[in-house]
This record gives C-alpha cells, sequence and structure tokens, in this order.
C-alpha cells in the first residue's frame, strides 16, 4: 500500500446507483420508507470513502491502536460486531488516507470467549513492545452482563487482561493465565464501582519520577466510578515484565458525580461513570514527555430521573492538568466514606485538572481512542511528522443504538471520525478581559510585558496532516470561492456559491469574521454556511454569537427523515468563544477571526473550528442533487467571509476492498 | 433416617461374595493379578461398611461440611469424579452411624463449568447461614490446570467463589457475579504464590476483639505459599452481608519453605504449600469462642530432587498457637522481600504456634476437613453432646493416585475416615524430666505446686462418640479377652486371642504398660497386637519403645500384593511419646499406660493411641480367614496388656444404598 493507488474517477462515485442487494432506490425521487427495503439496499447511501469503518455492519468504540515497532505500520483498531461475531477488528495504514483491513475475510482479531472473557471483549490499548517484545493488548475481558452504571454492577463483570499478537496483528492470542486485573479494589478498598474498563496503557517520565518508579515502567489507567462517590479514573503501575501483575496506585482522578468543570459550560458533566481515558503529554509541536498533560475521557450520564440501564448523555471530553503526590482530595464529601463499597481513597498521586473541554460536542461522537504515534512509523517517515498524538473519535449514528435508523437496510452503522493530531495550542495576543477569566477550555499561560494581553492554552485538534495533505493536494477539483462582507440582513440571506460541488466527498475551509459590536446576549448574528442543500434539504452550519455557540442546523438535512424514524434532525452545538485580540501596535482590539473546516464525506460531516473545535455528526442527505454550498447570514451585524475554498474528492481509504 | 436402622446381619457381610460385576473371585484361595479382573469385580473386597464414602468410584478431598440449621441435618461433603462428572458430592447424617446421599442419582450437588470455575471445582467450606440466611458455600473456583507448587503459579488459576444452596443442600447454586476473592494479593503485595486455595470460613471473637471487627463477622483463610519464601496461609475478613467481598488481612501465618517444627520430629514439614487450613478454638469438652486456638493443615513438599508436579510427601498436621497484633515476623530471611512476586508481609495479625502435631500419621491420610458442630444439630440433641469440631480426614487408597492399585477392577477408590471430635486435651501428673522440654506436639500448661510434675496440653482426638456408643454399644458380637503380662520374649512372641472376630468389621480397645526399663534406645520392646492374621497374612500393629515409634507393619498385610501392583506394603509409623507419670502420693513414676482402639473397617485399619494419636490406613487382606487377633511382643522388657475388648459389627452406614 505505498505511495497513493488511483482514486476512483469521482465520475464513478456521482453515478453509482444505491442498492447493492435487492432492488435500487431513486436519489432523484422522493424517498419511501426507508425500513422498508430490503437489507444493504442503502449501503452506499451514505457511506463515507475516506474514513475507517469496517466493510460491513456495526463498529463500536475505536481502541487498540499502535504502530508495530517492526514494520512502522499503524493499527487502527476498533470494536466490532456482526449477526455471528463480536470482538475487535482493524486495519493498517502507512498513511493514514488509505487503509488495508488486518484480516479481510473474518474481520476480528480478538473475540470473546476465553476463560477470562466468557461474554465479551471491551476496549483495550496495545503496548507495542510487549510481551516478548511482541505487541500485547491490554483489554477489558467481560464475564457479566448488563453493565451500567445505573444498575448495580456485577463484581467480576469487567477485568482486564492480555493478548499477543505473534504475526502481524490479524490475531491476538489470549495469555494463558487470568486477568492480569481481577478487577476494581476489593476487601478493605473495596469499591463499589460503576464501571470498570478500558485499560489504557502508557508510558509517563513525569510519573515515574513523582512515583520514584523504574525508567520506563508502562502505567494504565482503567475508567469508572464508584456509586454515589465518583466518576473516576484508578491508575496502576506495571510490577513484572510479562505485565502479568499491576500496582493500583489509587483514584488519580475522581470527581463528584455528575459535577461539572467550573459551571459546565465548556466541558460538560464529569457524569457517574468515566469511560475511554487516555493519558498524554503535547507540546505545540506533538508527543512530548515534558509536555501538557492531557487526558482525554468519555462521560456517562443524564438527566434525571435516570431509568436503569439508559444513558441518554454521553461527553467526550479532555481535561489538561497538574500532577501532584499525595494531593488532597478535591471537591466532595467524606462523609459517605467508609461505608462498604465506597473504599478509601489511597491515591499516591492526584491529577488535578486546570482546564478542560469538549473533544468534540456531537452528539454521536463518543469513545475516541487516540496513541502515541512515534515519528518511526510509516506514515511519519514519510510526511516528515515528528512523535505525535492522534486519536480516532467514534461517529454512531443511531445514537449508540438508541434510534431506530434503518441499520439492516444499510447493512453498517457508525464510523470513526477523521483521525486528529492534539496538541498544546495557543491563542496569542488575547486581550485580557473579562472573556478570558473563566473555569474554562482555556488556561491563561502568560501575560505581555504590558499587561494587556495574555497567551491562553489550550488544546488544539487539526486533521492529521497525512489525510489534510491528501484531501487538499490530491484533490479532484478544486474550488476557490470569493469572500464577500455582508453588512446586515433583517432576515436570513443565503447567497450561493459561485461553483459548488458535484459531490459530498469534500473538505472546505473558510474564515468569517465578525465586528465587536456582534457581541452581546442582544446580538443577532448568524454567520455560517449551507451545505449539502437542493430545493429538498439543506444543512447550516453557523455561528450564533448571542451564546457563543456553532450549530450544526439538522432540521431540513434530509427528506429521508419525513418518511424514516431514527433519522435525526436535531441540532448539533459546541460552545466556542471568539476571543478579543489586540497585536501588538493595534489600535483595537478585534474579534478573533473564525477559522472554519468542513469535511462532508457523504453521510458524515465533521466541523473543525479555529483548531480548538470540533462537531462531528451525521448528516442524511437524501437527494443526489443536495450538493450546494452557500452563504449563510442573519441578523444586523456585518460578517466578513473569506479564505473559501473546497477541495473535492478526499481519498478512497480502502482501495483493496471489493465494495 | 431417625432412629438407628436395623443392621445387615454379620452372616450376610461373611457369606457375601465378592464380584458384583462380571466373575467372581474366591476368597478362599490365593488370589490372581487383580489388575486383571473385570472393573468391579473386587467392590465389595475391601469396602468399608461404616464409613463415608461415595457409591461407586474417587473420593477426594472431604470438604463443604455444614450442620444444616433449618433441618439440623450435619452435611458431610467430599469431592467427587468418575469418568462423567466431577464436583463435590456429600451426605446428610442425624447421627454420624447412618448417612444418606444428598442426590442420590447424579452425585455432585456442584461440579465445574461456570464462569469462575470452568476447569474445576475445588475444596470449599460453608457459611450455615449465609447470602438470604442459606447455607452457603466459598469454594476454590479453578480456572487453570494444572497448578503444583513444584511449577510456576499461573495467574489466576485459584480463585473463591460463592453458591447457594436453595434446598436441602442437592444442589448449590453458583451466585451470579465474579469470585468474591479473585487470587492471591497482586499489585504492589503481588505474591507469586505456590497454591492459593481451600477457603475455610469460621468465626472468631477472639479475631473481632484483636481486629476491632463487627461481632460475628465471618473470617476465611486460604491456604498456600509464596514461592521461595513460605509456606504460609492467607487471612480474610467479611466485608459486606453478601460475602461478596473479604477484606484480605495478610498472611497470618508464615513459615519458612519446607522448614520444621522443632526438628521436626513431631510435626512433620510445614512444606512448600500449605492445604485445606482449618481454624477453631476448643476447650476440654468441645467447641468454645475462649478456648485454645487450633489449627489443622496439609502441608505438601518433597524429597530434594524434587521432579515437576510430584509431590509425593504430604504431611497431615495440626499446630495450636497464640495470636497477636501485628507481630514481627518470625523465623526467615528478609533479604529476597521486595522483588517481584515476593510481596510484602503486611500481615494484621500473627499466629504463633506453641506446639504442633501430626493429625494423623498414616501415609494416605490428607485433607481433613472439620466443621463445627453445633448443640443444636440433631445428632448433639440426641447425644446430648455440646458444640464440638469434628473433622474428617480424607484416606486415599491409591496414594492420591501414585500407586497402580487396581481402581477399576475396585469400582471406587479411597474414603473418609471415621470422623473425629477434636478437643484441648491435658496430660496431668507428667514427671517434670527431660521428656516434657522438646519442641513437639504438646506444651507445658502448669507445674503442680510441688514443681514435681507437670500439666501438658495437646490435641486430642476421639471417634465421634455417637458412632463410638453405636459401634459398642450395638456390637453383634463383643468379646473381651483376658489381659495377659509378658515377662520377656528373645524372640517374637504371638499369642492368639481366645476368640478372634469372625468378621474384619470391628473396633478393638486395649491398653499396654510398659516398664521404665523399657525407655532408652538400646530398648528392645516391641508390644501390640496382630490382627486381619491367618496362616497366609498378618498385620502387626505395635509400639516400639526404642525410638517411640507405633508402628502398622503391613509388609505381610495382603497376599494380593505378591500378585498385584500398587497394593502397599510399607509401614505406617507414627511418633508417640509415653511420658512418665506420678500421681499425687505414687512414689515412683511409671510409664503411662498406652490406650490404643483399633478401628477395621474391612480395609480401613484406624489406630488410635491414648485419645491424642492417629494412624489411618488401608490393610488389603485377601484371605476370609485373615480375622484372627493376637497379642505381639518382642524384646527383653515385660508388658502388661489389659482391657481388652472387641466389638464387632460396627454399624452399616447406608441402609438407604442399594449396594
Amino acid at each position: 500500500m505505498r505511495g497513493l493507488p488511483s482514486i476512483a474517477p469521482l465520475a464513478t462515485v456521482l453515478a453509482r446507483q444505491d442498492g447493492t442487494a435487492s432492488g435500487t432506490i431513486d436519489r432523484n425521487a422522493a424517498p419511501p420508507n426507508l425500513s422498508t427495503l430490503a437489507n444493504n439496499t442503502l449501503f452506499e447511501t451514505w457511506r463515507p470513502r475516506a474514513h475507517v469503518l469496517p466493510p460491513t455492519n456495526h463498529v463500536g468504540d475505536p481502541c487498540m491502536h499502535y504502530t508495530d515497532p517492526e514494520t512502522g505500520l499503524f493499527h487502527v483498531g476498533y470494536l466490532y460486531s456482526n449477526d455471528d461475531i463480536s470482538g475487535a477488528a482493524g486495519a493498517t495504514t502507512d498513511d493514514f488516507v488509505h487503509y488495508r483491513d488486518v484480516k479481510p475475510d473474518v474481520p476480528v482479531f480478538i473475540e470473546p470467549g476465553g476463560k477470562n472473557d466468557p461474554v465479551a471483549v471491551f476496549d483495550g490499548s496495545v503496548i507495542p513492545r510487549g510481551i516478548n517484545g511482541t505487541p500485547t493488548l491490554f483489554y477489558t475481558s467481560v464475564s457479566f452482563l448488563p453493565i451500567h452504571w445505573t444498575i448495580p454492577y456485577t463484581k467480576g463483570a469487567e477485568t482486564a487482561s492480555l493478548a499477543v499478537t505473534y504475526g502481524n496483528g490479524s490475531n491476538f492470542t489470549k495469555v494463558n493465565h487470568g486477568p492480569s486485573i481481577p478487577g476494581p479494589p476489593y476487601g478493605s478498598n473495596a469499591l463499589n464501582v460503576t464501571g470498570f474498563r478500558d485499560p489504557y496503557v502508557f508510558q509517563s517520565p513525569r510519573l515515574d519520577a513523582l512515583l520514584d518508579s523504574d525508567d520506563g515502567v508502562w502505567y494504565n489507567v482503567i475508567s469508572g466510578g464508584v456509586h454515589d462517590v465518583s466518576a473516576t479514573q484508578f491508575l496502576y503501575r506495571q510490577v513484572d515484565p510479562e505485565f502479568r501483575d499491576w500496582e493500583y496506585l489509587g483514584q488519580w482522578w475522581s470527581e463528584e458525580p455528575n459535577s461539572t468543570w467550573g459551571d459546565g459550560t465548556w466541558a460538560g458533566r464529569w457524569g457517574f461513570n468515566m469511560e475511554v481515558a487516555n493519558i498524554f503529554t503535547v507540546d505545540e509541536t506533538g508527543y512530548d514527555d515534558g509536555g501538557d498533560l492531557f487526558i482525554t475521557l468519555g462521560t456517562e450520564w443524564g438527566y434525571a430521573p435516570v431509568e436503569p440501564q439508559t444513558s441518554p448523555q454521553r461527553n467526550m471530553l479532555w481535561a489538561s492538568g497538574t500532577l501532584s503526590k499525595n494531593g488532597t482530595q478535591h471537591g466532595w464529601d467524606h462523609d459517605s466514606w467508609g461505608a462498604w463499597g465506597h473504599g478509601k481513597d489511597d491515591s499516591e498521586v492526584k491529577f488535578q485538572p486546570n482546564m478542560a473541554g469538549f473533544l468534540d460536542w456531537g452528539t454521536s461522537s463518543y469513545a475516541a481512542a487516540g496513541k502515541y504515534l512515534p515519528a518511526s512509523s510509516q506514515a511519519s517517515q514519510q510526511s516528515g511528522a515528528e512523535d505525535r498524538f492522534i486519536s480516532y473519535v467514534w461517529i454512531t449514528s443511531n445514537h449508540f443504538g438508541d434510534l431506530d435508523f434503518p441499520d439492516d437496510q444499510q447493512g453498517w452503522d457508525g464510523s470513526l471520525a477523521t483521525p486528529r493530531e492534539l496538541t498544546r495550542g495557543t491563542i496569542s495576543n488575547v486581550l485580557d478581559n473579562e472573556l478570558v477569566h473563566e473555569t474554562a477550555s482555556w488556561r491563561v499561560d502568560s501575560k505581555s510585558s504590558t499587561g494587556d494581553t495574555v497567551e491562553l492554552v489550550t488544546l488544539h485538534q487539526k486533521i492529521i496532516r497525512e489525510a489534510w495533505d491528501a484531501y487538499t493536494q490530491n484533490a479532484t477539483n478544486t474550488i476557490t470561492q470569493a469572500g464577500r462582507t455582508v453588512e446586515q440582513s433583517s432576515q436570513s440571506n443565503t447567497v450561493a456559491f459561485d461553483k459548488s460541488p458535484s459531490s459530498k466527498f469534500f473538505v472546505m475551509t473558510a474564515s468569517i469574521n465578525f465586528t465587536e459590536q456582534a457581541r452581546g446576549n442582544n446580538s443577532d448574528v448568524k454567520a455560517g454556511f449551507k451545505i449539502l442543500s437542493s430545493e429538498h434539504e439543506e444543512t447550516i452550519i453557523y455561528y450564533q454569537f448571542s451564546n457563543e455557540t456553532l450549530i450544526i442546523d439538522r432540521s431540513n438535512s434530509s427528506a429521508a427523515a419525513l418518511t424514516t424514524n431514527g433519522i435525526a434532525t436535531t441540532n448539533e452545538v459546541g460552545k466556542l468563544r471568539l476571543f478579543d485580540i489586540q497585536c501588538e501596535g493595534e489600535q483595537e482590539a478585534h474579534v478573533e477571526t473564525l477559522d472554519l473546516t468542513i469535511l462532508v464525506d457523504n453521510g458524515i460531516v465533521e466541523v473543525y473550528a479555529n483548531d480548538r473545535f470540533v462537531i462531528s455528526t451525521w448528516v442524511w442527505s437524501w437527494y443526489a442533487s443536495s450538493n450546494n454550498v452557500a452563504f449563510f447570514h442573519e441578523g444586523s451585524q456585518a460578517v466578513k467571509f473569506g479564505n473559501v475554498q473546497i477541495y473535492e474528492g478526499l481519498a478512497d481509504a480502502w482501495p483493496e476492498r471489493s465494495r
């Protein structure tokens, strides 16, 4: 898979009639009730071409990624199931554009059924040079279901076990002993947990120093919670060279159940149960042991009254902060401790957040799995990238199974989002006003010498460079749209692009500048773009200054929603603050430019803003003609659109797949 | 099963021809090579009638006993296997004479195969009022084999899990969660164990006080060892009312691998791995929370060089001692600690032996399982006994499978020994001489006011009173043999009893008095009895003063041993000290009387001496005529035999079994 294989002519994609199974459908006419169609009829309808997803059927959490030290290939993994099997499947890539299934025929490289995991295999992570120097998977081995934060936990339900690949990652063989971590702390430290899964392995010179560990020892963090006590993360340290044993170092990060960071504006809720914690340290350019410590995590919660085994709310968050040894506990009442199941908090090290935010604001975005990507990987060797930390977010297409989407008619559901590079990001020359001082997804890193401005630090997220370069440099069609300034419009104002893409496979960039008058609760300005639009359908992506939100309005996105259940038309909404920027020498501060990147891969829409905001979601436009893009503006304040580019085509991520 | 069912006439027993399967055998002629016979041909040949053993096939460790609080019936359990199934089986009794299988058709009340025990069910113990007030089994759930102290331990091989009976003990339903104790201490306390099994549950006001526990909380002790560090016992305390969680309190008793109590004379070796620890407190009359603390335990070891997965040596021991809080470690080098797998010894309480001995000196006697027997039990209500502690020892008939005994031809192997009452025993008026002062199976409890004599304390073992009373009071034939004094005999001197029993089912008592001249290494006196003897065979049970041993000489016990492999002819030997006794007013001390009780139940021979010594073993006399009993004496010192009684018949323990 070296080099770029030829991309299928875009015309082919456009001409392709859906309906790979029985019957065909007409994308130029109103849709029928899609749930009445034969299985797989919709297989191509919304299927992305540049994304990571299995050949068919269900994709769950991404997980178990690694760079094979022998081949330099990056392995991307994900939970997988079809009617017959479940487990984890994956693919390799040498460029983050093209992928090859590790096991084309029977997708899973590990499946449940062993002594440690008779019921299920859940998320895990990989030590690239593990047992015998071989990639070694540390995964959640499941013995009892159901597991849910709303119901009593079944002791022994989740343990952490080892599996080793002796080949190329197409199969992981379970190590022939019991779980390395046989469950949450028990006995005198008994914890009545809400969950205990997703072991995330990592190395940390910072922890080595704090804990006086041997250099290079592995740690792992298991995500979960304790009923009535906390949403939490359990820290462990490798004990022996075979990873057979791990030392429990306590709950290195705990938050009161369902509490929030600040008032909850910027980072949702910590939930009742944490999941999929990833730990990494990055600076402005990539992975750096001396960089800032970040954690990505999923949180599970619900609005009261919560019904058992429902978890309507999930937040895909990140946090950054500091570690301290024997830190004092923060934030909640200790009164209930000491009773059975509440354990003792004997953590040897504590994580204290100093900023937190959403990794993805999409209501279908969750379970991000990231991994250290070394400069020695094939992709990095080719792109010249230094060590990085990259992350794949899961975007479920049926809202975690809650929605009655016509999955069978589609033949698959969900995808991973485009991988992202996560770095420590800065926002410079920020006027030091009230916009800055909040418990938020940024922190003040330094003040200017004059004291008027500050430099903020936050998490930066960018589409992985190799994919970005491929999509933009190898586009089959590049559209440069002239910018425009809209003074005001008493009503909704849509101006079509001079030329729209001819397909639903493209990435576009644009910037929008607002005036200072746009600020404030009385502001009525909204500005952005209509995409995937036609006379029948439209999706509006816009920034609304009154509440600092970036919105994907899907209310009229899909004609199919009028005929078929389970096609979500709810808005996707995220919070983004545009600061006041005052560069040296400038007389007056100006509103930070909103830089948008919108990636459309058929049913998938990913919106990036200012390298620090992402919403990933699904848009199920029906009509073949719903390709149009337009400027969108509303309100009495002027905006200026600029730097508008569309790169059409993306890439066929799966050149070796039969379809 | 109330009351005593009619005992099968002894004549029936005697007349019964062996050979229940195909073909018969002639017990009046020399045996063929028994391994050539059809299966089950030897079923009745050596089968005991008064003992606890399964209807057919293999009995393993006794375990899982309890008194059902609802019925007052005592449940005796044991590991069981046949060609098709394995697990644990059991029976109930209201008198310790007669038993009824809890499940006559498919014997096992629990079998392996669940999530916690996919491979095997090993020993456990029962909380009579456990989950929901119902008898609750806490057992060794096995996930990986092999397990042996001579090979590396497979992490997760042995865990401790729960099962509950909702009926009458005929079935124990596994609790639907993972193991309550998911393995040995791990992580920072990681222990590279040699074994981790046989959870023994008990209550202990003494531990409650020491550990500031809630009154009546349950404890359990798991037996095992740590490679290169110790043979040990792990103490746990109940955490929650459902017994879901147990708090690890450390290794409450550890001994250096293969070390000995004193010079090893009196209590064998602590071995490399402890098994089947039982914990109980008794005074002179029975169970007493304020009594002395005793532990029975099995130890596994071997003479160097030990070959992997062979364990030729097993000792069935007891110890008594004291508990202290935060006691200091005793006895071995700490240098190796801190390395992986050696853990930390963070015991909150320490057991320190002050005497130890053999519970049974028989080389085939092992895995004793005892249980608190309340006065409220049906048997005790009938016998008037107060609270007791009773124990069943396992007597394997093929030396743990090592011997090529014709098991298939017999159709079964092994048995439990007659249950014993264990109490704190005293030896009074013992002259305070050098015989007393040793690291031994007794301790000096008090001195007399004159200072000349002491009272010793030891473990007393007596055949359970109900069985004893039944065998002696309901004997089908009682023989009173006149005593005799033998002055000296330069050579072996055998004097036949006036009347011998007419069967191989009897219990006899006798006393032997030695002179002080019998003491010393130069003593050549041996005195005892020949049993199961005829012109063809004989078994000699005698005390040999020169080395203070009580011996069962099986060298000529079985004509079958001449034709058939696997029929052991080795001597059974135990150490017994006869003290010098000087009662108040006596001029001179005399040698303590040797009081023997010999129980013969066809192939089983149990020898009790002075309530503080037992050898249980097998004697495979072949000839129907080998019923004779005789006095045996050898040596230049006089002995006096007295109090000789034979009670023939015993009892049919299984009146409801078809054979």
